[in-house]
Formats: structure tokens, sequence, C-alpha cells
């Protein structure tokens, strides 16, 4: 015989297409299901897979001891958990909006002067991954508030990580990921459009992209294990040869008369690690010069 | 029985890390290898290896068909090839040093006008993997000078993929996948300190990071295909949010006290797509944002 599933109903406030994706895992889950969005209407997809539709945000936490909240950003969580006001207390709130640490801490003190159980989480996969293997949500806050609805947010899909009790670790992860994220994403339409200037379609460019990739994880080892030792033998690869190699792509994207902000801040930065004689220590020492801040 | 080893005399110039190992894996693969650089110390440990130390860089031509060039760029590469003078006429240089696809079209007119038979090549791995699988290099330039030497560059190893006639195509496949690999750098190394500055050591942070490489191949595929069909439905994932997202990184690395070069960078660019009206489109549509060249 299987494990039983967990069937605790769930609330999914917020009905953006993360909000749907979660409360359509849920049903798929078996998991009664109440959802409610500002604007109704964006709701309905999920509705008519038979999730109930509550009229408050207030009424929809009525409705599960487990409130799941997903919207724009923290400012926008806070409104529509307040706009719930007492209907919250004794029920968990996890909070699967992506914004900052310091955000995330402000929703926990929230939740903790209203008597709410409170889990902070960041979602790392597409909405396409959600209640499939592929999905990865990261959770953290209240060891014992996790371990009550485990199973339930198991139902999310993938792999779920408890990061620890500080509410805001999840979104310091998370922040740091998505920076990753963000910049290469950057990258790679900047890639797009310079192969398309010469000529190379975008389909032709993605499978050697996808070799770029292959080599990203072994190399991003590499330069935390640099990172962490505050070491940075750069014999192999030079900060002086990156920047050299930066300043050729920079200019081939000048010809082409393409937009080259990104990558000249990048430039910008590793040649302030080479005016401090840094020039000959690898990509690594770059970590320690955005830690410097601004240039002044 | 084997195929037979191809063991063509093969002269390295430029005796940089990737010179080094180039001059490493020929001798490794059994061809009499014979190695020039201008100073000459850093030929030392090849040299130590079997290779012939050459005076010149006219000498070092002499002694070999084969001649390859891996020095700091194109600009460069013309004067050591220079000073080659009349030892290179009937020989084959093939240009591994990394350059634009319009110096690397110099290159090919100067070795056409000297009845030098050239190839340009782009090794997209870095040093460490020369010699071994998971080498890879592109080449383009005439199909039968190719065809003649790729035995002998093949024990580069790993991948050897030819793309074409045109002798900048190697170089322009090049910079758009350096461009991709140098972005992404930029964001790791802004990742680590941004995740340092919340107490998460970078070794924490690295399979984490492995996570985003994973998901990267499937979207940058989708991505292509949207900037090849000019439609980028932004349902799932738009570019208001995209921006909001990256905003909030912004915002969490101020606060740190951090540079934010790179991603302010990333975020000018979303905010003049969405300013043109495209904020609910994919963020593939920066492909052609980029295109537009700087902002005004």
């Amino acid at each position: 015989m299987l494990a039983q599933a967990d069937r605790t109903p769930v609330t999914v406030l917020g009905m953006g297409p993360m909000g749907r994706a979660l409360a359509g895992a849920f049903i798929d889950s078996g998991h009664p299901t109440t959802v409610w969005n500002r604007s109704a209407a964006r709701a309905q997809p999920v509705v008519a897979k038979g999730a109930a539709p509550a009229p408050s945000a207030a009424e929809a936490a009525q409705a599960s001891p487990l409130v799941v909240v997903c919207v724009l950003d923290d400012r926008a969580a806070l409104a529509v958990l307040d706009s719930a006001g007492d209907a919250l207390k004794g029920r968990t709130v996890v909070n699967l909006t992506t914004d900052s640490p310091e955000r995330a801490r402000e929703v926990a003190a929230w939740a903790e002067q209203r008597g709410v159980d409170y889990l902070d989480g960041s979602i790392m996969t597409p909405t396409t991954t959600i209640g499939g293997p592929a999905a990865q949500v990261l959770y953290s806050g209240p060891q014992e508030v996790y371990a009550r609805h485990r199973a339930a947010l198991a139902d999310i899909g993938g792999a779920a990580v408890y990061l620890g009790t500080d509410p805001g670790r999840a979104a310091a992860f998370d922040v740091a990921l998505l920076d990753l994220f963000w910049s290469t994403m950057s990258g790679y339409v900047h890639a797009l459009a310079l192969a398309r200037s010469e000529g190379i379609p975008p389909s032709t460019l993605v499978p050697f992209a996808r070799g770029i990739v292959d080599i990203l994880p072994e190399i991003m080892a590499e330069l935390a294990r640099q990172a962490e030792a505050g070491e940075y033998p750069g014999e192999d690869s030079s900060l002086v040869s990156a920047a050299a190699g930066i300043e050729h792509i920079v200019h081939a994207a000048k010809a082409r008369g393409l937009d080259t902000g990104v990558l000249s801040a990048a430039k910008d930065l590793a040649d302030r690690a080479i005016a401090a004689e840094h020039g000959e220590d690898s990509f690594a020492r770059l970590v320690e010069t955005v830690a410097q801040g601004p240039a002044a």
C-alpha cells in the first residue's frame, strides 16, 4: 500500500501565473483548494479545474489551515494578508512571493504579532515545472511548522529544501540565485542579438550555448573554492585576459550597433580590480570587488 | 588495427597558458612540436616535455607544415605572422587566437595575399580541457584546408566543429558564446558576493547555482524559438515581472553596499522594452531591444 496522501485543504492567495500553477498542483494532488485573487477573473482557469473561489482573502483564509500566498512582491503579500485580518489566526501562511530577505523577515514579524505560523519560501523553477519532478522550492522558518506541512507542500512537486529557522534564509538564497539567473539571461539575449548580427540564427546558436552551459558547473565550483579561500590564482586565466576578452565582445557589439550596457558594466568591474593591481588574479577576485561597492 | 595516428610536425606560436596547453596536447599525441614565444622563458614547461624551441617565429614556422598561432588578440597574431615573413609561404596557419569576426577576416586576407593557407579557430573550453575529451574547437575557412589538417587538429581533443568557408564564422560563434559566458560569470561572482553578504558561504551556494544551470538549456531553447519566430508570448513570465525581479535584486544588493552595475544595466534594458510597450512580452523581446542599439 502506498503512503497515505496528504489531503489538507489549501488556500492559494494570488492568481498570477505562479499562483495558478500552485493551485493546479494542489488540485491535482487531491487537496480541497480555495483560491482568491483581487481581480477574480484570473482565478477562472483553476476554478474550472475544481478550485473553490472565495469572495475575499479573509473568506479564502478561513477555508484552510494552510494558506499559500504568491503575489508580485512582499508589499503586496502584506496587503493581502492584512486584508484577511483575524481569519489567519492559528493558521499557517506559506509565503512563496519572491522578494528580499529583509522583506521576508518583515512579513514573518507581522505573522508572529498576529499569532500566525509562518514559512517563507522561494520557488526556483518556472511555472511549467510546478507539480512535476523538476520543481524546486526553498523554505525557511520554524522547523516544526515546516515539519507539519511538509507533506502538503511536497505536492508542489520536485525537490523541497529546508534552509533553517531564519525566515529570510530562503529569500537570501533566492535573491543570489536570481542574480545569477537574470545576469545569465541578459547575456543570452545579447548573445542571440550578436549572433544574429553575423547571420547566425538563434536556433543555430542554441546547441553551442548549451556547450557553454555544460562547462559552467566545474568553473563555478572552482571560483567558489577560490572565493572561500580568499586566494585567486590566475595563471590559467587572469582578470587581464578576461577583460581583454570582454573588450573584444564589447567592440564587436558596438561595431554592429548593439546595446552594450551589461557587458560594459562587467568590463568596468574587471577594470577596477585591475586598477587595484589584481590583474594577474583569477576572475573570482571580483567577488571582493563587488563587495567593495559601486565605483567612487 | 587502430587508424594510423597523425604525426604531422606542428609549430605553436605563442606560449601563454592556452598555447602551452596546445603544444602539450600535440606532444602527447606524438607530433614533432616546435614552439616559439616572444619571451622564450614561457616556453620552458613545454620544452621540458619535449618541444623544440625556435629562436624566431620564422625559424619556428619553417619547422612544420602546420603552424598554430594562439596569442592575446589578432593584432598580436598579425604581428607574429608578419615577423615570420616568407617562412610561412605554402604552409597552413591555424589561428586559434580569440578575437572578432572582422579581425579574423583581416588575418585571412593577410594570409591569402602571402600564399599561406589559413583556418581560423575558436577554442570554446578552458585550458584544462585541451588534449582531453571535453575540449571543443570551432573552425572556419577553406574546406580543403580543414580536411587536410583535420586529423592533426583532432589531437587538440574533444569535439571539433567545422562551420564553413567564411574565415570569420568561427569567431562570430565565439564572440556570441563568450558574450553569454562572461555575462554569466559576472552574474555568478555577484551572486557569490550577495550570498556572502547574507552569511551564505560560496561553497554552500554552489549546488543551488548548479540547479539554476540545470534549468538553462530548456529556457534558452524556448527563448531562441521565440526570437526566431519574432513572437514573444509573455503570459507565463513577462518582462514586467522580470524587471520587478531584477529590481528586487538590485535593491537587496544596494542595501548591502554592493556594486550593482551589471544588473542595473540589465534592468535599464528591460525598462526600455517596457517603455516601448513590450512589458507583457517575454524576456526574448530583449533580443530586439539589444539590436536597437544603446539608449538615446
